[in-house]
């Protein structure tokens, strides 16, 4: 079991975290604040296996970091969390670059050339960033049996194998199988991920319910 | 049956021309010059439904344009094809913007807040531009029971609803199930399709073949 950071206190977070806890995993929910009310909910809800901080005490205290923060302030929240707290550990990030300041739907505010999470890992060159389940609504990823027997697809992208091995298994762990984690290559093959999103609004827009997925047909 | 104008000779152009022949429709294959290679190619190996002539004879003659050029060559090729001979007819708009220019994986020369979708409305806003079929390997637009016996997913976009009726038609006649054809709304929804390429390509970069495509899993 392991001590796991969840940076960020809204759904993504807390809805990832309260699973990490539910498979036995320690976790501290990061926040700009001490007292944040959304990680004191979270960590009243869960087990004493639950606890809160700042983004840096809950990085420290991570073996494994979760940045389940909005794209637009994920890289202020790691910095705020501390580069000598992220060294050496992997980043899974999930967020996405979401930019809703101009109205809906909402634009990318890096892409194509680039992607939030190439930006991250060039923030912390010495951190093994793994983008991972950004392309779906949160209660897919950790429970993917909602939908179709668990047979759709998760994508992962990062640098490096070992990490991206580590994280498969907490995939695994979540329910996805072995055969529905498609690894795509290095970090720089989140630009495909993250620019499904503009699709996965677009079939949100129809659905109106984010219990969907896509699979792969072959 | 129809006149149908298909724009562009390459693989897109071939495939999708010999369907509509072989449904029934005479297709002029339309080209920058009178005597493409591969439109009389086309012309040859077709029955006497296919003939092939210029990019603006193309239009002329036909009731219904399919753009099947490269994305970087569409507006240019639809420049020659004429405004005049595009006006008060759909333009089923099955390129993608690509850019190849740059390396490998391509990037795409208009995303995020805009498409090619987009600029070719905004070109000959005359014309009813229908995004559709973009999103998958030219096999499969006109055979989708290649795989899964036929049970994925297509997109479309456009405006003007009697068009996307109109164009509905003809992917069921491909065979698409009528359930499987998701009509996102009008021509900015193209942002959405037209993104998902870079996720396409690093799915193409697993399989090592064209034969797949994505299901919407609820």
């Amino acid at each position: 079991m392991l001590k796991i950071a969840v940076l960020g206190t809204g759904t993504v977070g807390d809805t990832v975290g309260s699973k990490l806890i539910e498979l036995g995993h320690s976790v501290m929910m990061g926040s700009r604040t001490h007292n944040n009310e959304k990680a004191l909910a979270f960590v009243a809800k869960n087990n004493e296996k639950a606890s809160a901080g700042t983004f840096a005490e809950a990085a420290e205290y991570g073996e494994i970091i979760f940045n389940c923060t909005s794209g637009m302030g994920s890289l202020e929240a790691l910095k705020m969390a501390g580069e000598k707290n992220l060294n050496c550990k992997i980043i899974v990030d999930i967020a996405n670059p979401l930019d809703f300041s101009k109205g809906m739907p909402p634009s990318l505010f890096v892409s194509n050339t680039n992607s939030l999470g190439e930006e991250i890992q060039k923030a912390f060159p010495m951190a093994m960033v793994v983008k991972t389940l950004n392309t779906m609504w949160c209660g897919i990823m950790v429970n993917p049996s909602l939908i179709n027997g668990g047979d759709h697809n998760v994508f992962m992208s990062g640098n490096d194998g070992d990490a991206k091995n580590q994280i498969k298994e907490i995939l695994k762990s979540f329910g996805w199988a072995e055969k529905n984690i498609v690894d795509f290559g290095n970090i720089e093959t989140a630009r495909s991920t993250e620019m499904y999103l503009p699709l996965w609004l677009s079939i949100f827009g129809k659905e109106k319910n984010g219990a969907f997925n896509i699979k792969i047909i072959k």
